[in-house]
C-alpha cells in the first residue's frame, strides 16, 4: 500500500511524527502538499469537497479508502502494520495511552509562543509566552520526560515497551530533538535525570532508516514556523 | 464486567466524558475516588505502586486486567462493548478523529482560565485568562462546533455518524452543556449557527440512562474547581 500523507509543507510540526513511523519501516508515501498542487487538494479536502468525512486539520492519511486524522489515530492505525506497535489489545491500548500523553505534550509545548491564541504571531504574545515558559522549563517538560522514564524503567527497557521498539519511541525521539532545538539550556539541565529518555534518542537516531531520512531533503529543518521554536528569551 | 473509573473527586472534569457513556448504557462501575479511600488507591497508582504501566493522569479506568488511560482511549475501548460505537475498523478511526476532536477542544477549554500555567490560580492569570477567551469565544468555539455542525450535515444526521448514536454524540452533549455554563452569553449567539449540534444535545438529554443520571447525586454539578467555569468576566 503507498500512503498519501497531508500536513502543511515548510513545517515538520504534527506531521513528524508520522513522517518518523513511515520512514523508519521504508514505507511507500507521498508528502502530498509539498508536492505540485498538493496544497490545493489538501485544503479542498478540508473543506470537505468530496470528503463524507472532512478531517478537522492536518496532518491526515489517506490509506487506500480511509481518510485518517489525528497524529495517534494514525499511528495507532499504521502501529501493526508498520511492525512498529503489538497486535494484543491491551498493549496497543497501553501504547495509544502514551502516544496521547505525547499529543497533550505537543500542546503544551505549542503554546509557549501561543499561550493566548493560535491565531495571533509570537510577537503579540511575548509577555505571556515568557510567563508560560517559565513553567513549561520549570514544571512540566521535568514532568512529562520524567513520566516516560519512569514508563522506560517499569518495562525493563531499552524501549518504552521493553525490549520491542514501538511507533512512540520515535515520538520520543522527535520530542528530544525538538526540546534540544528550542531549549537548549532548559533541557542540557533536564536530560540529567532522564537518561533513558536520552538513551531512547539515541538508539532510534542509529536506525537505518531514521539516519538515512535525517540526511535527506526530506527531513525539514526545525525553523520558527514549526512547534519547537528557538527563542532564545523563552529558554533559561 | 464491573468498570472501576479513577477520577478527582468534586468535579465533572474529564472523567465525565467516561461517565456519560458508562451510564447511558446503564454499566456496572464504580466511581473510586469518590469512595471512602478511593483518593489513596487513586494516587497510590499513579505513584505507580504495583502498576508496570502507571497512569499519567486521571480519569484512567480498570477493566479486569486492564488499566486504560486517555478519555478518547478509554472509549475507545468501551465504545463497541457499551453498544456505543461500530465494529468496523475504519469506522472506528473515524469515531476516534472526532473524539480526539472534542480532547483538543476540552483543552482549549480548560485553557480559558489557565492559559498560562495550570499550577497557578486563575486569579494570577485574569489578564492573559480575559485575552484567551476574546479569540477563543470570537474563533474557536464557532470553528469547533462548526466543524461537528459539518460532520452531522455528512453524514445526513440526525447523530454525528449518522442514525446510529455514538459516545462522541455523548461528549458533544456535555461540551454544548458546559459551555452554557461557563459562556451563556456567548453560547447564546453561536448557538444559532449549530443547530444540529443543539439537537444532538437535546436528543442526549432525553435518553433514559443520560436522564436519569443527570437527576441523580451521581452528578455533580459544575462548578469553579472543574474544565467549565462561570467567570462572567471572560463571557462576552
Amino acid at each position: 500500500m503507498r500512503y498519501q500523507l497531508f500536513y502543511w509543507p515548510g513545517i515538520q510540526g504534527r506531521g513528524e511524527f508520522v513522517r518518523l513511523a513511515l520512514e523508519d519501516a521504508g514505507a511507500a508515501y507521498d508528502d502530498v502538499a509539498r508536492g505540485k498542487g498538493g496544497m490545493d487538494k489538501m485544503l479542498a479536502m478540508m473543506r470537505g469537497a468530496g470528503e463524507k468525512k472532512p478531517p478537522f486539520a492536518p496532518p491526515f492519511l489517506k490509506a487506500g479508502k480511509l481518510t485518517i486524522a489525528q497524529v495517534a489515530n494514525i499511528l495507532f492505525y499504521l502501529g501493526p502494520r508498520l511492525n512498529l506497535a503489538p497486535k494484543d489489545e491491551g498493549q496497543r491500548l497501553w501504547l495509544n495511552a502514551l502516544q496521547l500523553t505525547v499529543t497533550d505534550f505537543v500542546k503544551e509545548i505549542h503554546d509557549t509562543h501561543h499561550p493566548v491564541a493560535a491565531g495571533l504571531y509570537y510577537e503579540d504574545q511575548k509577555p505571556e509566552a515568557k510567563r508560560y515558559a517559565e513553567g513549561f522549563l520549570g514544571e512540566r517538560v521535568p514532568k512529562y520526560l520524567g513520566y516516560f522514564e519512569q514508563v522506560i524503567d517499569e518495562s525493563g527497557g531499552p524501549y518504552l515497551l521493553g525490549r520491542k521498539i514501538s511507533y512512540t519511541d520515535l515520538s520520543l525521539f522527535q520530542l528530544v530533538e525538538g526540546l534540544r532545538y528550542a531549549f537548549p539550556k532548559g533541557m542540557k539541565r533536564i536530560e540529567r535525570r532522564i537518561p533513558e529518555v536520552v538513551a531512547v534518542r539515541d538508539r532510534v537516531a542509529q536506525r537505518p532508516g531514521i539516519r538515512a531520512y535525517l540526511n535527506s531533503e526530506r527531513r525539514i529543518a526545525f525553523n520558527e514556523d514549526g512547534i519547537f521554536r528557538r527563542y532564545p528569551e523563552l529558554d533559561r
